[in-house]
């Protein structure tokens, strides 16, 4: 991998000699910006196969292909965790997301809470940075990103068997130990209102909601999302 | 606390029944922009004393008094904790000063490395930071911004008894359970290219130098600077 240090995640299929087409935007950023010519390398993935180094056999100004010489590594799955959050301004929602995607997740759900200020998001750009931090971070993986819902709809749909990780940022005290069966798992971060009365007393009736409380000081919201996924992964992820 | 939300940092001693002036800058913050009269309140802290409300008894254009009349929370120190990093571009050197002031360190070391791109930093401006981040997040105390130091006078430097969490991109694996004696830490956070592998080679053979893996994926410099933060509040610092 030494010689291909561009990392691009292609919408194709990838297998051993299969020619990859890029359009418009890949080949500016390709051949203009980073200058590849014919012959030159990059890393290829899409989410569902291995990722691929790619010899350059055409380079055109609005076009170019590719090819798959190599499979390098193998497709990794994150743990199936769902980072669920109110979105909050633009920057720092955009920086949950890469996050997100650098610490490991399955699904990224923004949620419209009582106190979230966003009505709503640009589901298509955040799904691009997700798409941006995976190549940047090198996970051969890309979480989607799910259409902005309300807290009480996805908690009236939530799927049996999926615990959640309530962080309040109401909560005081000592950090919860978390700790809790395998399967699958959601974080939930508040608004930085918190949550309301309603929504509190809503999640404290459902069934495997595991409050955890995020230290002394009070935490931005992006924050605590990524305070909650380190905790997660080094307790339950695969940092352990 | 209710109704004075605002709070302000003054490098003035606060005791009851003091009064505290403030200057041009803050007295636009709080008059102009914000809009307080003579009678409006303020939170004022100064990371020595007392958390104080104050009431506003001169609103002027470039100067204002203010008075403290209640003491509200005492001064609460971090954790013996330094966060040693070598900054990157503008905005994530800020991003990194904001998180470790919100996640509670008690002094934050700019340090250059073999790749560390910044040769100079702007002190000043990164100290204004913690003081606006501990502002915002409710902490009583500042952590000192200290000037760039080079690694290898830093750790000639080192103080005795200090232990140092050393966090390196290039170390794979499971994250290393984090387990020490209690005392005066460090947490090291390499720049993007990795250190040297002389800088390596004398991190090794430092006594009290414990290496941390943060998981499998490559994290940016600011993520993982949160990342150990969050892991060490949770093993040995004031999450637990």
């Amino acid at each position: 991998m030494s010689e291909a240090k561009i990392r691009l995640y292609v919408d194709q299929a990838l297998s051993a000699g299969q020619p990859v087409a890029v359009g418009a935007d890949q080949a500016n950023y390709l051949f203009n910006v980073m200058r590849l010519a014919v012959g030159g390398q990059v890393v290829l993935f899409n989410g569902r196969d291995s990722e691929w180094r790619a010899v350059v056999t055409q380079a055109g100004k609005r076009a170019g292909v590719l090819i798959c010489v190599e499979a390098l590594r193998p497709l990794v799955l994150p743990c199936d965790l769902w980072l669920v959050f109110a979105p909050i301004r633009k920057v720092r929602t955009d920086f949950i997301v890469e996050k997100a995607v650098e610490l490991g997740v399955s699904r990224i759900v923004p949620v419209q809470t009582r106190h979230t200020n966003a009505e709503r998001i640009r589901q298509d750009r955040l799904q691009a940075h997700a798409v941006e931090a995976a190549e940047q971070c090198g996970a051969t993986f890309v979480p989607e990103v799910a259409d902005l819902v309300g807290l009480d709809r996805l908690l009236a749909d939530w799927p049996a068997g999926r615990h959640l990780m309530w962080c309040d940022e109401a909560m005081a005290g000592p950090a919860a130990p978390l700790a809790g069966p395998q399967g699958p798992w959601a974080i939930l971060i508040g608004p930085e209102g918190g949550f309301s009365t309603d929504e509190q007393a809503r999640l404290r009736g459902m069934p495997g909601v595991q409050p955890v409380s995020l230290g002394p000081r009070i935490l931005r919201a992006d924050t605590a999302a990524v305070a909650a996924l380190v905790l997660w992964q080094a307790a339950l992820g695969d940092w352990r």
